[in-house]
């Protein structure tokens, strides 16, 4: 950082623009290059921007990793809470749907960006809260669509918090960007009839009259 | 290669122990140096060998990671089958060690050697035979004790084959060193909690009379 590097007027007026363009960069730069290979400096030349100016906005590449992953985890969250209301469903079409949702959003990602588990490697090596973040906002939406089974019958489940928190990290080899994206030629089920078997475990002990 | 090196007489002689010493050096070093930074001139050096001679057991770095794997694999079939044939234990029991001592024994080699993680992936990643094989033969264990489970009535599974691989697959946050390795910090239910949801979904649909 030279000291004479003052930032412009211009980013200081439009302070969460410029963070914002900070945050879709290094994005594109992780999902294709590797959070690895990808330096601060990179992110900087192509906003025509110093390095000292993006580390105005965050301290390290591992807060604008974070950053980045907070905005991929709410497109999750938000699509499981788009489903969790979605109209004329019962909670079994929603689980379905959500665990098809997630585990179909996985594989693609991680078909168009080959590198995108390096973020997701970094962030578990040293970004534990955001993990942890993540895997409650998720697991938050399993637990509501679980929660509504067994108000209507559908379910049961003596502790709708952990039955959810099992669904989650059952699914992991389906929605994990670790497991799905270098695997795909490895051998699991097809996640219907793991969805389909997770489900059975949800089902009320007793025939319904 | 250099041309004048003429493999010794007594490797000739016990080519099933040179291998033996190969693979034996070859899994320290990836368990502890890594897969990645070891070379094939670092195993032949420590053995006193030329690379030429490993080269003659072994065509590639990949070929040795490959029989290093079989080897922790067959440790891993080992466990389950003794579990499977250990007198005295319901199904229900003899699933719930296997899956405990899985996960046990994978987070202990996971604590032991950080860099394990490196062998499972670049087998992940060109290695598929034998991450197909190590799949199968793991759940084939499971599948044993569920018909077993079946037999006697604990448990119900229309297709216990598919039980099986379902939870081989369910179980992957517990027992895959992608995930036990660099995220025994994330949030997952406890496994005992995994493996009672696990047991649920296997439950007779129907009251025993």
């Amino acid at each position: 950082m030279s000291l004479d590097e003052t930032p412009h007027a211009i980013a200081e007026e439009c302070a969460p623009d410029t963070r914002s363009r900070i945050l879709a960069t290094a994005g594109t730069y992780f999902r294709e290059i590797g959070y690895q290979k990808t330096t601060v400096a990179d992110i900087a030349r192509t906003l025509k921007m110093s390095p000292a100016n993006v580390y105005r906005f965050f301290e390290s590449k591992k807060a604008i990793n974070e950053a980045v992953l907070e905005r991929l985890i709410g497109e999750s969250e938000a699509v499981i809470s788009e489903i969790a209301d979605r109209p004329g469903l019962d909670a079994t079409a929603r689980l379905v749907a959500a665990i098809e949702t997630l585990h179909r959003d996985c594989t693609r990602r991680c078909e168009t960006f080959p590198r995108l588990h390096e973020m997701i490697e970094a962030a578990m090596v040293e970004s534990w809260d955001v993990c942890r973040h993540h895997v409650a906002r998720i697991t938050a939406g399993f637990e509501r669509i679980i929660r509504e089974g067994v108000a209507r019958g559908e379910f049961e489940a003596a502790d709708p918090v952990e039955a959810a928190a099992c669904i989650h990290a059952a699914i992991a080899r389906y929605t994990h960007p670790l497991l799905v994206g270098s695997s795909s030629l490895q051998p699991v089920p097809p996640v219907a009839a793991m969805t389909a078997f997770l489900l059975r475990s949800l089902a009320p002990r007793r025939p319904l009259s």
